[in-house]
């Protein structure tokens, strides 16, 4: 737990995210809503989640949802990533296609339609390894491979207390064997404990669970003679909590940018949240309330119950942004009234989460001490 | 009233929406999650709404920001539209480039960073309207323009319930007065009844607040020397319920595609909903659920008070998509059980709201009679 960031209001007094007031200079080049990357924040958040990997002795396999930027990808790998993982094979082919070599779509894959060429050619082309958590999909994926089902690798799913996909661990080992028997390549487990997106203790609960679950489902596989050489554990709150113990290997995603949620829940801290999304004050003609260009389009609608809003205004706590719709984020002014931001204003927000945000948006522009130093497109943007 | 489309469980047998069990054949070359579009419903609807708009004796701007596709605006213009509607200047380029010459921008448009310079060469190529509601936009929009402020309409929104954007009916006059003084083309007032999306005689409502407030507005700027040559109303729901009086022009978006939102209001029949949604069952591993290949970086994560759930699952009225993550879509099978379709199965979704799936997909997959006819792309996704 020791190298778990404490919790804090902590500001980076240099990042784009503690400049409420943008430069003239930098709002002058936005054609807003823009999502805003500090280009210092990102690297420092990137370089800490190697060293903690290496200081652990697991193994770094980001998610690329999160930033679906070839970029971002390479700067990971360059600070000790072994691979990525993505979510799907359109995400796979953009990363293979520019070079990464060891690619896991951690999902269960199903190949149909055009996705059973694409695996072959993917599987052929690098290190590629799939999810698994049916003997359906297993039988699926190896009369998708043809003659080498060896060149995949799979990973059996288990659920550890997420409850959304992946067998029990007891129930590894069987599907594990039968995997086996296809000629598929059982590279070991994985699993997510999406259930440590909460208050209180849930990330450590989630991280506990992560941990027994998947040192039961290895067991399972050795039973059956299947040795796991990987043991695949994930997300950013658990990534650093796991005890080391049987895991091999972590797939944090959000961490490179931070969000809202994740300030909430401990997982980083205001200083480590490197995207901001620039928005443009568009109204303020009805009383009580002023309405941005940022809504459903640009920040999705991700919500928690431990959250106010779809997103923090960056330095108007009382600016709430209560109400979204396509085009139009409309936030209501709890006593801010007429000093808050008016028409033409440019203010930043912190989205709730941050990967839908990304996947709607067509370039990061990357910012230093609040100038922009370059854009970067998204790459895999709406890839399924 | 009487050209309201009786609410009603009705199907049309030879549609996609009626298909719950796909072809094989069209199974085959879906890459999963797609957007499928019925041509023949597509069309129906175009040229119902039309003949509607004909039939009132008001013009039709159909919303752009709907299907983004030209394609689809192309076939809009043909059945009677006298020009488009979008939300911003990024979809209004799209446009332009296509050959489209009447665009109206119905979004109260700030000229900040790029902006300015696209909407002084857009001015320039096509006729060119934006919505305005305050005197700060007014300024900005006449010093973008330059020398040529004229070469701008601007159309005053009134806020007539919404409570969006806006200002008060008696209000545009002196709004319109400052823009006019500013030489902008003050072409006349427009409002959006956004309160229509309700059940009940919501939509009855909101259309009759459209008119009388949109009639106060028109008379506000008369009594100050400004002849409203435009009197702009829309949305889907309230389209064809308004009293034609002092309207001109319907502005409706989601009639295209039709939604669950849409069926639910009455707005449109089961049978009219163009659009579906192909997904593939992934895992069945966690007992009592599903999970589908769409989650919220497909279908958005739009939800109502009056609807369960995130989309309907066609054909299966007790699988209940319950939970969304960015790539899963978790259904609950509420006495589904053992029939509910299985890993590798196609099923098709009808979205809560239309409009942000089409923004987060690249292309429309056409059909006809369930086969594929066509691919159109998304031309103007997450275009700001």
């Amino acid at each position: 737990m020791e190298n778990r960031p404490a919790p804090s209001g902590e500001r980076d007094p240099a990042s784009i995210r503690s400049m409420p007031d943008l430069a003239p200079t930098l709002v002058d080049q936005l054609d807003t809503p823009s999502l805003l990357v500090d280009r210092d924040v990102l690297d420092r958040n990137i370089e800490a989640m190697g060293r903690q990997a290496r200081e652990r002795g697991v193994d770094l396999r980001p998610h690329f949802k999160t930033h679906k930027s070839v970029q971002i990808a390479q700067l990971q790998l360059q600070h000790g990533a072994t691979g990525l993982t993505c979510a799907t094979l359109g995400e796979a082919r953009v990363l293979a296609d520019a070079g990464v070599e060891d690619i896991f779509v951690a999902y269960p894959v199903w190949p149909g339609g055009p996705k059973k060429q694409l695996l072959r050619q993917l599987a052929d082309q690098v290190t590629l390894s799939v999810g698994l958590d049916s003997t359906v999909s297993a039988d699926a994926l190896a009369g998708a491979l043809g003659a080498t089902p060896g060149s995949l690798r799979v990973l059996v799913e288990v659920d550890t207390g997420g409850h959304r996909t992946g067998v029990r661990p007891a129930d590894a080992g069987a599907l594990a064997v039968h995997a086996a028997r296809l000629g598929l390549d059982v590279a070991g487990v994985f699993t997510h404990g999406g259930h440590s997106y909460g208050l209180g203790d849930a990330p450590q609960r989630a991280a506990r669970d992560e941990v027994d679950g998947l040192a039961e489902a290895a067991a399972a596989l050795r039973s059956n003679g299947v040795e796991p050489r990987v043991v695949s554990a994930g997300s950013t709150p658990t990534a650093m909590l796991s005890a080391t113990g049987p895991v091999t290997e972590e797939r944090p995603g959000t961490y490179v940018f931070g969000d809202r949620q994740q300030v909430a829940i401990g997982s980083c801290r205001d200083a480590d949240v490197a995207l901001t999304v620039a928005s443009t004050v568009v109204s303020r003609a009805v009383p009580g309330q002023l309405v941005l260009d940022a809504g459903t389009k640009c920040l999705g609608r991700e919500t928690q119950p431990w959250l106010e809003g779809y997103a923090e205004v960056v330095g108007w706590p009382s600016v709430r942004l209560e109400r979204l719709n396509d085009h139009h984020g409309v936030a209501t002014l709890h006593g801010a009234g007429d000093d808050a931001p008016g028409v033409g204003s440019v203010v930043q927000l912190v989205p709730n989460h941050v990967c839908p945000t990304v996947n709607l948006a067509q370039e990061l522009v990357l910012t230093r001490a609040g100038e922009i130093l370059d854009r970067w497109p998204v790459d895999a943007r709406a890839l399924v």
